[in-house]
């Protein structure tokens, strides 16, 4: 049985081509400055945003420049693009999908917003059907920030993989939306966040028990990198893998903190070869460094394997 | 379906005439001298309690006073007048609805004390179809305080809400009974209330969810200003909108402390103003402070403002 | 319906005959020497271990040797004894449980590693069925270590109670096993183990509503006695009424660490007391110092005392 699923699930990550977001920066979708500067940005993840960042008088210009520059950026990103659109009860969602994804050159991730019940997923799924050409499919990046999106986690979860079996979207990660999160219960944070700790390790949970990468809050005050770090390294410790960021000079600080230790890479690339050996002799289970190992911790350390590749195959010099 | 959304809700929770409970007061139903003081308290929220502030022996002689009582206390009051009823567990209950509800002065709210499942939910729509006249209906304040209570809580704040629209009670709100809960499950307290975090942060999400108030512990140490006032902020901090006080002296700094801040009230009438003006343009979306804003975020706002024009109104000069 | 709750539900618990866990040791099952040290040790809750503390190529010796030292050990032992056997995925179980469960000595207790899903639990209600004997039944301790079965707990809790129905496991306990969880969500926990506390307390909430024993994670560092007994007091306070513990000079703190103090037990004994005194006057509900009391807090008390009476009566002078 333990094989069977290694083959079934552990290889399955693998084709899906892993990509690191360990800072998920936000381009407003209005500024072309901006976005002409992404290139020169070692960043994992851009979102380039017609949500917060853009003016009700700018969405459509907005969708217009994203359409435009998708041309140029996507034929040579090394990193991942998408676009956040704007949340399905905006009523702004349809016209954003369809302006950004049909283009000649589709992005990489498509980031929904407030989504809140599994309907808004089925909603999406139809709208990438009608839109995306056969055999294109969209990673799918969902903001979870309000209490009745926590209160569905599990249904949002679970329907977002069965979805994917058939549809256009492979789901990759859950993003903590923590101020919307506040604004929505009531909720004001200090500076540990313990007011919204509950929800905060809630959505790690649902991740990881999906195979989701977990994307932390953002960090408000751009100015203060040693808060930055700190914050970084309790969501690292919780087991986030990722953060969203709203500043460039966020980026270095979050991805150093994200990635994992020397320790930690040497425990899973282990345990890796551990497995291939272990393979090769046909038996069953097999014991690491004194553990008895399950799919979960195999699961983890390809995470973490997955993770170092490709940031080195992305920036073999600086990471 | 943005406008539609508003329309359907946020306006319903106007009809609904919102009561703030910022403070919550028990005051024991046997204790006449104690129930003729209520008057001059400036308390958002009374419960005359049948169940625990009652000896065994005197449960007869609460009924009755509570019942006598109301025909005073109902005509004039400016707060919300409640009856905490016995456990339904208890074999009480079913006497207290019987007794305090059928007197010609129903009170405006029911408490039911450990609510664990949706059956005792049932229980009590029946015995209020029963007790209530036609076109009667009252408040409905759910405590929820044993382990059993919190993994039904999804199941319980759900049937709450679809037994309200063709039965008898409105539910308002949710209370954290903490010191019942600790008991059950084993647990000790202590100061910060680190022990009993997630049972605390849960309750607030899932009233927030179900647009309930969120009604916090009771601080024991009634003759400690300091320690109530910081647990208070903590409280409003996470969510909750009001909390549970055993003695008079506590009600001055509960209600000032779940007072929204200046700022959070700029806020939410800024948005409030900016949304009436929005829908004069008969757009759909709309952006306040560079958010996009949410269904979720407008009935937060909607809650801050009529939680400020009701104490207004009740207390024009005080508060 | 309380009194018939009562004798449903409480007299039902006296009837399994209590056995407390405040600390439950590993002893590798492999190892000769530590097997044979067992009966020197005072503690509550042994478990030979197939899993983790037995090498690969040692699983079947270890099987062999569990097998005969049970009957040494049973017929004379005054402690819980269980058998640790490796996971369902690992493929070793059903090997485990065929050599370990059909001696001529039954061990007390199964303990289950990294139970997941509903389905793990039925295998195993299938393997029991097909090895024990008609009328044998045995305790079953659930380990409850990845993100996995932390979304599933509630299905996994009901489908433990509704299998042991009819079944030959009585499920008496869960786990927390906190090192998987972090290696497989990838967290890492500081001292506090603040990172994890949604999932550490998730797991007492679930176990209470299920009448089990909580078990805390294990203090990894066994020299240090001050940080052992202060976890200790934490998880005690969170409602844990048990630890792991890996090395027996962590039995002593953990065993002392988790008896209720002298206060607690006065409370228990007088609320049992005062519960006989009231059955005898037919009454139904009845208080105790002040507080209406309910099912979940008489089944704590009734905890409570029959840890102190099954303490007592396994060591009289000791404890």
């Amino acid at each position: 049985m333990f094989k069977k699923l290694i083959n079934n699930q552990i290889f399955q990550v693998s084709v899906r081509n892993y990509k690191p977001r360990r800072a998920l920066m936000y381009v407003p979708g209005s500024d072309e400055r901006k976005i002409d500067k992404i290139r020169s940005l070692q960043v994992d993840c851009v979102a380039l945003d017609c949500e917060d960042g853009v003016a009700l008088n700018k969405k459509e210009d907005a969708r217009k420049l994203i359409t435009e520059k998708l041309k140029d950026i996507i034929p040579t990103a090394r990193n991942d693009v998408g676009v956040r659109v704007n949340s399905i009860d905006s009523g702004l969602c349809e016209e954003d999908i369809k302006s950004c994804l049909s283009g000649s050159h589709l992005p990489h991730t498509l980031l929904l917003p407030k989504v809140e019940t599994t309907e808004h997923l089925k909603w999406v799924a139809d709208k990438l059907n009608n839109t995306l050409e056969t055999g294109q499919k969209i990673n799918l990046i969902i903001y979870i920030e309000s209490a009745i999106a926590f209160i569905n986690l599990h249904d949002i979860c679970k329907t977002a993989a069965s979805l994917s079996e058939t549809g256009k979207f492979t789901p990759t990660s859950l993003v903590f939306g923590s101020d919307d999160f506040c604004a929505s219960i009531g909720a004001t944070r200090t500076e540990n966040s313990n007011e919204i700790l509950y929800a905060r390790q809630k959505l790690v949970l649902y991740a990881k028990a999906f195979n989701l990468q977990a994307i932390d809050m953002v960090y408000i005050k751009y100015k203060d990198p040693d808060g930055l770090k700190s914050q970084c390294e309790e969501g690292m410790r919780m087991g986030y893998t990722g953060k969203q960021v709203i500043h460039p000079n966020q980026i270095g600080i979050v991805q150093e903190s994200f990635m994992p230790s020397i320790d930690t890479i040497e425990w899973a690339q282990g345990l890796l070869d551990a497995f291939e050996r272990h393979q090769a002799t046909g038996k069953g289970a097999f014991t690491y460094r004194g553990s008895m190992i399950d799919m979960p911790t195999m699961k983890q350390a390809k995470n973490i394997i997955d993770l170092i590749q490709s940031v080195k195959k992305k920036d073999p010099v600086n990471n």
